[in-house]
């Protein structure tokens, strides 16, 4: 924590309501379950000291969200937001084949958030935390001039010999996914268009999606523990832009049969009524954290115990690492180029 | 790193000098020294993966600068954020006794900035990063709508009986403090009133304190090994609050003796001038990211050690943790209540 010097206004509401930062961060602390025996040092000193887990690696990733940018305040509820900044982390050791054990929450508030916001924000985090055995063991409070910011580190840990990178991938292994694709994207355009959540049978959950996605935390584990997967990787920037960088760090191509895609009903008919083309949409749109990942042809009987395990997440083969470095996508009896995924800026 | 899906504009400079986040990140990548043996996984998979320090604790911090808040990009070249961004995290695991060793950096990018700049603030990261033996392991870049943010998370470790935390103080001990205080309050004072660099003597040291503090690393590491201090805390805030957290962590009070307190010159100057009391003043202003730390009787003689090997680090005894709970100030021979610290909102 550092003081803010600059010419930010003072945030009134949070100062009435909670007698400033420290009074804020103790309200989060009694908010936070007992820490357990490996937390050496908590919340409210300089930093967290925690033992490391014995015999494992140690994953690491941080990931933020940002107002106006990836969640809009009039969608998104402030339990959502901090639901989804855990997500998004979480996702990331997932897709390593960890177990996420500890996360430090940092929060830039602007002026128009008030304490009552706050809290629900963490409770949404701690929410998501408490479901994925997650601990809160830090963090940093400070104000923003404009955007709600929420920056989230979480660490975790993998055994050397079940850690899953994108570079793993060999010619002729299967490329699976988790769940669906497309529901998030269609989810917030079909919001943006229409500010109705309702209308289109199904289209609720895409929206759901997009506010509270469920990172696939046992799932990156088992492929992980059960060595299922020769390489892996979330789908936050979307199935074509995965497709690409586990294609490309393995030194493969990759061809995608359209017609297996698991796109949701709802996303299909939102994507064809905004005039694109359901596939390329579902492919290109992001936000699903979903996981992408390939199974060897020797895997497959391991990949099965993964699916026995799996509590009915579905787990679809959707295209093959192939030796010629294209990307393509079979469809209707033809072979396309790969659409670009989702370009940040 | 997700994707961007609500309003914000394009970021047209960025992605024309870099092709977007993913030729950013390859610039970045290829700016960072060769990682060492423990790094197993490094920047450009979703995550991180690195060997725990063994028979050590970890530390974990996170903080970030908002711009407007914490920096002034009229003062503070991109360089000078990259390297305090860092710098605040250092302080955090040197308050703790540590030893940092990973750093993961994450960017919220207005339109505003251009590639030359993100590249001069990730070189001002790695400048002080090489200093501290600190590896860049990975991080995030998004979009902001409006703020410039840079959230760093830094890693260290510590032997168990080397921790250092606010709460070890004990009646009696004396109550030190590493360099000056005041410098940077001054140094900013001085620079949002007049613009300029060079009026007063030694005024421009102060608002280099601001742009790029020298975090006490090896200080904070020396007095851990030597297990030299009972209570230790870093300076964010301001050498009140600081007095104040320790104290109150410990279940003690604190007298501080103004006369004792190492102030700048040219902060006394500028702090007078500026109609404040210079003790006050310097006691209440935050961003010097100095140790403040609590020495028992019997750690005389490894203080004495730590001293030796400081390489010129001043540290000066400024009070003492008191019976009575209150905090106060000795100056021009009468005992007053310690100021209020920075307020944060």
């Amino acid at each position: 924590m550092k003081p803010g010097l600059l010419n930010s206004p003072d945030n009134t509401a949070l100062r009435a309501q909670s007698r400033g930062e420290r009074g804020l961060v103790a309200e989060i602390r009694a908010r936070v379950p007992p820490p357990p025996a490996w937390l050496t040092v908590g919340i409210g000193d300089d930093a967290a000291v925690a033992e490391p887990e014995r015999g494992a690696l140690e994953i690491l990733t941080t990931d933020s969200l940002v107002e106006d940018v990836h969640f809009d305040r009039r969608l998104s509820t402030p339990a959502d937001i901090g639901w989804k900044a855990l997500a998004v982390n979480l996702s990331d050791i997932a897709a390593m084949g960890g177990t996420p054990r500890l996360a430090l929450l940092s929060l830039g508030l602007p002026d128009s958030i008030g304490a009552h916001e706050v809290h629900a924000l963490v409770d949404g985090f701690l929410t998501l935390a408490a479901g994925a055995r997650v601990t809160l063991a830090g963090g940093n409070i400070t104000r923003s001039p404009g955007p709600l910011i929420v920056d989230v580190t979480v660490t975790g840990f993998v055994r050397r010999r079940n850690v899953l990178t994108r570079s793993g991938g060999r010619i002729g292994d299967d490329i699976y996914v988790t769940g669906d694709v497309g529901a998030a994207a269609a989810g917030l355009g079909y919001w943006k268009e229409t500010k109705e959540t309702k209308e289109i049978a199904g289209i609720d959950a895409c929206i759901a999606r997009h506010r509270r996605p469920e990172p696939r935390v046992r799932i990156g584990m088992l492929l992980g523990r059960n060595r299922a997967a020769s390489a892996c990787m979330d789908l936050s920037d979307g199935l074509a832009d995965a497709v690409r960088q586990v294609a490309e760090s393995s030194g493969t191509g990759a061809r995608i049969d359209a017609a297996s895609l698991p796109i949701p009903a709802a996303a299909q008919t939102w994507f064809a009524r905004s005039g694109g083309n359901p596939v390329a949409a579902a492919i290109a749109g992001g936000d699903d954290y979903e996981l992408l990942f390939t199974v060897p042809r020797r895997a497959r009987g391991r990949l099965a115990t993964v699916v026995r395990q799996s509590r009915g997440v579905p787990m679809t083969r959707i295209g093959t690492l192939t030796a010629d470095r294209t990307l393509s996508v079979f469809r209707d009896g033809r072979e396309e180029p790969l659409p670009a995924g989702f370009v940040h800026f």
